[in-house]
């Protein structure tokens, strides 16, 4: 029996009662001989309620504060899992990221893991309690508290089982990774197992399940995460090394993101110099680009638009605005009613046709898109949000998700 | 101009716009010229809050657990002032208790400061920040986050202003000390100045204005504590050492609290040994003993009465039960409907006739008090609460407070 890391999300520790409930699983876990770690989330809508009050001090509060604000949602939810495990009887030691070792960089809210000191977890694993780790968050070097940003809590499991050599199971409120995610497209099928790639993908193109780049660690050490239901005992799926057979398996699944902030800049005189620019001043301002297209340019203009979150509306903006007064020409257009559609494959570009089916499947559903961008292994489309279902169900049911 | 220690507790800093009108009187002092660190309680019944929610987890829940569930309310606090403060245009940092550099010792939830590395705070002064530091909490040498108990945060701010060299302003919910509670009695007169001695008296005796540890500190440190509304623009009492004039002065203040259980045990065989094992138990359960009453021994028997607080009936329930197996003669009583009042000047022992007025008094409107404890400045009763009003009315009046 070896180390296992749980990750258990807001969902599931929404309440007093879930989070005793978490605590009975994890007590019967704990009995089968694992030592355990266990990473936890705000409870339930804790992180937007903590937002929302900052935002009646400051339209645009300073990110150290946020950080410091919002970190005190996984501390609160570390605490009552530990209390909880007592209750049951299971010695239990809670800590927050940077007791937990956890050291982070970048700018605030949006911190990566560098490192993390895992001694202190391993001394408590060997005093047989169970390591409660709150989520999401670290330290710098400088001794400030940091989070993660979106989805870090995946992150801290993925990074915790990386550096004690353990497993990772991450526990969620759905039951698994699913072709098309099952609320949007009911027939959709459940995977046992998916490839890293894959899933960092459809994780980054919006499936919204775990966090890409949770997935890019357990690539990195090569650790197994084993995503499942926290409520139901169903078995889910395991995304681990896989090898595909590409004849059989070209289109993996439908990744559907309602997140999306497109913006267009149209009639900007055609210069590398120009879009660099562009993207150095998106940087600068910490904003994270997802789409990125840019047509060929035509009398020396060029029409570029990109996507990023909804979230950093406000910043983005600002930024336009900066860049409207140093290229007066141009114009700028921000759109929120935009979803953004992605079919997910490993080698799909590679398989003559398929590309063709599915520009060929939206065409005869006058699905019109906006904005098209392909990977290695997908291709993305942002389209109005009232396309949505429609989208979905025709891609999903054509393409036998 | 030098450095100034503010503390705002709980109900400044109740809401966002508490919050914002309290950062718009900092920065007010900060351009009178001063260095500025500010500590800060929970918001409002945040503390409260949370104990009630871990009560839905555990009806005794672990220390350490707890420390780490309510250290949060000063850190959401923390970092909304310090957005506040930006919003009006002074730069401010936010720091935790252990960031703080407040290092404490002893059991959790009632941890006490040892000492504080106060370089990080100096050198955010030092850049011109206003350092907003999170009261009531430190860290222990194991790491691990720790809390102050009752009061901690005027404990927080009067170590500051002692480690710094600077004044301490403790902004509050009333408009300073009154030789009696205000609530209580109407006429009570404010005082400009009161000592040391006389505050930790009225403090420990439960005044509720002032902990008895924080005034302890400024005592030994020779700190002058400001104390004034944090409302009312109205000058307030400043704690220090005062030479009084012992014949005019010799009763400065009433002191009533309400958080007062009260234990007797009768019927106990008298050896000194069974006496100290009584505290020693009380003792290893982390529990404060208030006033303490034995009277004489008849028989070979002794009675004895102590209080303690409220908040500590199950722990103290249990160590009786305990007691009780160990001398299974012994009778013994809790009652929580009890109320302390305490008569307080300096030197008022050795003034003839001032403690058989307050008898007599007592006598004259048949207030039945239960205990009687006295030290060299105060004189202390245990009353039923119900005769609360009318004690207060003649002892304020009788003796001219």
């Amino acid at each position: 029996m070896g180390i296992l890391v749980h990750k258990y999300g807001g969902t599931s520790v929404a309440s007093t009662d879930k989070i005793k409930n978490i605590a009975k699983k994890i007590v019967a876990e704990k009995e089968k001989g694992h030592d355990l770690v266990v990473v936890v989330s705000a409870m339930g809508k804790t992180t937007d309620d903590l937002i929302e009050l900052s935002k009646k001090i400051s339209t645009n509060p300073d990110k150290r504060d946020l950080d410091m604000l919002l970190s005190t949602g996984e501390q609160v939810s570390i605490s009552l899992l530990s209390m909880a495990l007592k209750e049951y009887g299971v010695d239990a030691i809670c800590l927050t990221g940077f007791q937990a070792g956890i050291k982070t960089q970048g700018p605030h809210t949006k911190n990566k893991i560098i490192d993390i000191d895992i001694e202190k977890v391993k001394s408590y694993l060997k005093e047989g309690k169970v390591v409660v780790v709150a989520g999401f968050q670290g330290m710098n070097e400088k001794g400030d508290i940091t989070t993660l940003g979106r989805g870090g809590s995946d992150t801290t499991a993925v990074a915790l089982a990386a550096k004690l050599r353990g497993g990772c199971h991450i526990y969620t409120d759905v039951d698994g990774i699913y072709s098309v995610d099952p609320r949007l497209y009911k027939e959709a099928k459940k995977l046992d197992d998916i490839s890293y790639e894959e899933m960092m993908e459809m994780a980054s193109l919006g499936a919204g399940i775990m966090e890409p780049r949770a997935v890019e660690i357990g690539c990195k050490y090569q650790i197994p995460i084993y995503v499942a239901s926290s409520q139901h005992d169903i078995t889910g799926t395991t995304i681990r090394g896989v090898d595909h057979n590409m004849e059989e398996n070209v289109i993996t699944g439908l990744s559907i993101s309602d997140d999306v902030l497109m913006v267009t800049i149209s009639n900007l005189e055609f210069k590398v110099e120009n879009i660099a620019i562009v993207f150095e001043k998106l940087a600068e301002a910490n904003i994270n680009v997802d789409m990125i297209s840019q047509t060929g340019p035509i009398n020396g203009i060029v029409n570029l638009s990109f996507t990023a979150s909804t979230d950093d509306y406000d910043v983005i903006k600002e930024v336009m605005q900066q860049l409207k007064k140093q290229y007066q020409e141009i114009d700028i257009e921000l759109e929120d009613d935009i979803t953004k559609v992605s079919v997910i494959g490993v080698g799909m570009l590679n398989q003559s046709g398929v590309t063709e089916k599915i520009f060929r499947i939206l065409a005869n559903h006058h699905i019109s898109f906006r904005q098209v961008t392909t990977s290695e292994i997908s291709i993305s489309y942002t389209i109005n949000k009232k396309d949505k279902a429609t989208t979905v169900a025709v891609l999903a049911g054509e393409l036998g998700l």
